[in-house]
């Protein structure tokens, strides 16, 4: 295992989460609670990020309800947060971004 | 609060929950695990029911990872199961069934 897929160290991790607002580490995962207006686009959001996900074919854990969409990412085969995370990550904040500017 | 969102009491839920195969009560709410064969298979299962949830005004809350959907259905108004959640529960049989047969 290499490159993107491999485990991040610490060290690796803290610059890179600090340029990430809003996300935090929980168990081990890349973690991110979003609040959106409505089920609408909550959903909306999660599709859009379904369709980033498969085509990275790396596929974030995550829980909806109503419109709150809670989510966690980390790597199965390093059994870590990688740069896919961080990947995925960021491609989910200019989805949520996109939709909060209506 | 009357009809479909009235909470169910437990002779109720004994016959519907008989009439629904493979889904149980955990922490009084409605509950059962898809596995499906791939991530566009799980989330293709959870657009469709997205759809209806919204058209019924009534929403699940739901856990994905990969090809796993995990559900918990329960009426907000009511705190607790109602008719609402069994007809979301069906027609989520529905969908996941035409999914079975390709």
């Amino acid at each position: 295992m290499s490159g993107k897929r491999s485990r991040l160290s610490p060290d690796e991790i803290k610059p890179k989460l600090a340029a990430l607002q809003d996300w935090s580490i929980a168990a081990e995962k890349l973690h991110r609670e979003y609040r959106f207006a409505s089920f609408v686009e909550a959903f909306g959001f999660m599709t859009s990020a379904a369709l980033v996900a498969e085509s990275m074919n790396h596929h974030p854990e995550w829980f909806n309800v109503y419109s709150t969409v809670r989510i966690d990412l980390s790597t199965h085969d390093a059994r870590r947060i990688t740069q896919m995370d961080f990947d995925l990550a960021e491609k989910m904040e200019a989805i949520a971004a996109k939709l909060a500017r209506g």
